[in-house]
C-alpha cells in the first residue's frame, strides 16, 4: 500500500501517531531518536516553530524546555508517540522509559540548577489544567527565596511556594531564548553524566 | 552478625529502609508484598495509626488513599523502600515499577470514579510543598462542576480547577473512613481488572 501524505489523506494510524495540530508531535517528528546517545549534542532549536530546546530524544521519551516556564529550568518530559492522557500510555517500553527518565531528569535538574526542591506535575484533561493534549510531566524547580528568580526578567517572588497557584494561568512568561540555549546545554550535559554514572555502576558489579 | 532491634541499635541500613518516624515506611512495614497478587483483597486498615486504606502492595510500590484528600479518590502512590525525593529512586526495578503502575492506577481511578480529568503531582522538598519525606505521587481526581464533591461533607466548589491552590494548605479535609473502605475496595477491584486485561493481551499475542 502506498502512503499518500497529502493533506487529509493520511491514514488513521499515522494521524494517531502524529496529529498534525499537536505541538509535541511536531517536536517528536523534528527530533527523531538518534542511533547514538538519547541525549543530543547540540540540537538546532529552529527546526520547529516556536523553537524547541531539546534535552532528551530517546526512542520513547523526549524532554525540552517549557516555552512558558514557571521558573528557570522548567522542563517538560513527554512520550515520543501521541497519547493524550497518562491512562493511555501503554504498559511496555514507553511506561518503562518514563520510570527510567523521571529520576534521571530530577538528578540532572537538581545538579544543573543547584536546587533541592522541585515539583513534578502531570495534568490529564481540561479540568486538571491540561493544555497540550499529549501526555507530559512538568519538572518545575523551586528556588530558595531571593536566589535565582524564574528568569532574568522576573519581577519578584511570584513563584514562591506560598503563591503556587494553579497551572497554566498567569505567572508564567516567555522563555528567554538566549538563556534557553545555554540552559538546555547544561541540562543535557548533566543528564549525560547521570547516564554515564549508571553505566559505570554496571561495569563495577 | 546478629541484628539487635533494640531502640537506638538498629543498623544504618535498616534505619534507611524504615526510618521510624516515616508514616509511609510504617505502612510499608505493616503491609508487606504478598506472594500472590500485588493488589490485596481486603487489607485491614487498622494495622497502622492513622488507618491506611491500601490499594496496592507490590514488591516495589504501594498505593493508598490520602488521609487528607483534596477530592474523593485522592490516592498516593509511593515506593516500598524509603527514598526522600524522586532523584533518589534507584534506576532498576523500582523505577520500572513506577512507570508500570502510574498508567494502570490512572486507568483504575478513571473507571472507578467515572472521571476524565485528574492531576498527578509529586513534590520534592519543603519549598515544593513536600510534607512526608518519602517519595510519593498524588493522584487527584477532578470532577465536573456540580458532580461528586470532594466528599459527602464537602461545602461546595472549593476543589474546582479555578481554585486549585498550592498543595498541603487548606481546602483538604479528613478522610471519611466509612466511605474510604468502599472506595478503596472499588479502586482495588478496578486495578485488578486492569492487570488482568494486560495478562489477557499477552496471552492473545
Amino acid at each position: 500500500m502506498t502512503l499518500h501524505l497529502q493533506k487529509g489523506t493520511a491514514t488513521m494510524s499515522l494521524e494517531s501517531h502524529y496529529p498534525s495540530d499537536c505541538p509535541f508531535c511536531r517536536i517528536s517528528e523534528a527530533y527523531p531518536a538518534s542511533s547514538g546517545s538519547p541525549i543530543p549534542s547540540a540540537p538546532d532549536p529552529t527546526l520547529v516553530d516556536p523553537n524547541a530546546f531539546v534535552i532528551l530524544s530517546s526512542d520513547h521519551i523526549l524532554a525540552f524546555l517549557d516555552i512558558l516556564p514557571m521558573t528557570t529550568g522548567h522542563v517538560l518530559l513527554t512520550t515520543r508517540v501521541h497519547h493524550e492522557k497518562l491512562s493511555e500510555v501503554p504498559i511496555g517500553p514507553t511506561a518503562q522509559a518514563l520510570g527510567y527518565w523521571m529520576p534521571l531528569m530530577s538528578r540532572a535538574l537538581a545538579k544543573t540548577l543547584d536546587i533541592e526542591d522541585w515539583n513534578v506535575v502531570q495534568n490529564n484533561g481540561a479540568r486538571a489544567s491540561q493544555v497540550v493534549p499529549h501526555v507530559h510531566f512538568h519538572f518545575i524547580p523551586r528556588y530558595p527565596d531571593g536566589r535565582k528568580p524564574p528568569s532574568k526578567k522576573s519581577k519578584g517572588d511570584n513563584f514562591e511556594v506560598k503563591s503556587w497557584k494553579m497551572f497554566g494561568r498567569g505567572q508564567r512568561e516567555e522563555l528567554d531564548e538566549e538563556e534557553a540555549v545555554a540552559l538546555a546545554q547544561n541540562i543535557r550535559e548533566a543528564l549525560k553524566r547521570e547516564v554515564e554514572a549508571l553505566q559505570k555502576d554496571t561495569v563495577k558489579l
